[in-house]
């Protein structure tokens, strides 16, 4: 490990160890106004839900890093309270990314960047409809962290409308995981797109699991079983039961004896590969079963 | 679009909502101790970095949804006021939902889900070996939101020493984005894995780009083009000059005008697709070139 010192970094190399450690970042395209009336959207990766009662949307534009200005999207906030803060799926990215140029105030970056403007129920910013998702928030705080360089100003968002592209609603009101298709910051210029293969389903574990604590230490210190696979095969409340091991290792393990039936460290090599494999397909019964028949 | 009011919706649709739509969310993997020395480990996915100066990181440790009862994530914190934030990637993510079960006070999540406590150089929480980054951190302040089910529990930690597992730095101490295959949380059991094609990088846009405003409105409202197609063309400074589309359109695109030469939509649909093909290559001036072809 390397450690770091957060007092005496560089502000830029500590910004980039932040950002390049804490991801996938959710982000807000948050839309503003004035009170003279222009319209402002900026977008924003400081940002995430914190609470669902009351609904708490956060997000920081922080002060500039180079010259310690502040940003519009700050600066109108200060004047008017409220927020439209639009989800940012693929389709919408590289406008996102558009909006987020330095134009000068008054510039409507809606504009600029492509978008349609739709007006709010409640409060006076513009929702983007292209945006799957635009939360109408009433801002209940700012906290200014610093007045230094890339200081962070928290705007307290509480949503009080939610609108919502039904195209992305399953029939019970939940927003499809798979066709939203979130969009995330990284580090330096990386996003990452939320789609395909890269998703991935792990239900909650079991309150009673074993722990990998108590696994047996031929399975903990297997040189072919990872900490995941520990996990998953800890997530068990109970053993499989000597009959239904026993019955495994004759129909569907026979082969793996009988080929290492002269060197047991093969045939525990063997046992842990086929084990392994079963937990990735996420067969956990059965690849306790091939783990247990080796001191069968 | 549906609308929703958040007043009117039971907490549990609510939570849903919020957790569908702002995702991909990272993930503090929180380390903290009570003050009769019981360590306790959690996930918590409502987190994000919010500064850089100070260095600030926010998770709420939200009341239970179903009996409004705290976490001891939260009553450790209330005692001392101090955590390590683990970051999570691929190869700890089951380890790290592992350690998420309802085990009783006083049970180390660490040993439940196999991990390896470290000592703090600065604090009395233990990190974890196997996270790529471990954040030691004081706790300047709790924001308790309401006493309700659901109301989040803001823990602001101020960063006071970073660990990164050297083999995730770069050359110049910056985190390689496509080695450290970081873990993002979604709505239900949704989970999204940064690495591989899903990474993609979009640099900073050009302050004085053209705006999608001022494109034409061929090409504005275009068949062929999408919103993010438009936001790539515009965030050119300056169009190519006319000799080049020229040069361009005798050289690369003579097949093209020659094969729809008697049907001005059809050039125009294909001239499309060409620049279409170029935006997704990168190729953002021969784009222009196509398009601009038209009327040349």
């Amino acid at each position: 490990m390397k450690s770091f010192d957060p007092a005496t970094l560089h502000i830029k190399d500590l910004h980039a160890l932040l950002l390049g450690s804490i991801g996938p970042r959710p982000i807000a395209l948050a839309s503003t106004i004035s009170k003279n009336g222009e319209h402002n959207l900026s977008p924003f990766s400081f940002f995430n839900v914190f609470s669902a009662n009351p609904p708490l949307l956060i997000f920081s534009p922080a002060r500039r890093g180079t010259d310690n200005t502040t940003k519009h999207t700050y600066e109108n906030i200060k004047e008017v309270p409220e927020v439209v803060i639009n989800i940012v799926n693929y389709d919408i990215t590289y406008q996102m990314v558009l909006s987020s140029a330095n134009y000068p105030k008054g510039v409507s970056e809606i504009e600029k960047a492509g978008f349609t403007a739709l007006d709010s129920d409640l409060i006076k910013p513009k929702r983007i409809a292209e945006s799957p998702v635009q939360f109408e928030c009433k801002v209940n705080q700012v906290i200014e962290l610093s007045d230094g360089p890339a200081s962070g100003n928290l705007i307290m968002a509480e949503v009080i409308k939610i609108h919502v592209n039904e195209e992305y609603l399953d029939t019970n009101n939940k927003i499809d995981q798979k066709k939203i298709d979130l969009v995330g910051r990284m580090g330096g210029n990386t996003y990452v797109r939320a789609h395909g293969a890269n998703l991935f389903e792990i239900t909650r574990p079991n309150d009673a699991n074993l722990g990998v604590d108590s696994l047996s230490e031929d399975i903990r210190l297997s040189k072919i079983l990872t900490g995941n696979d520990l996990a998953r095969l800890a997530n068990a409340e109970a053993y499989p039961d000597e009959t239904d091991v026993n019955e495994y290792k004759l129909i569907e393990l026979s082969s793996i004896f009988i080929e290492h039936e002269n060197d047991a460290n093969l045939l525990e090599i063997s046992l842990h590969k086929k084990a392994k494999s079963l937990i990735e397909d996420g067969n956990i019964e059965d690849a306790w079963k091939s783990l247990l028949a080796f001191n069968n």
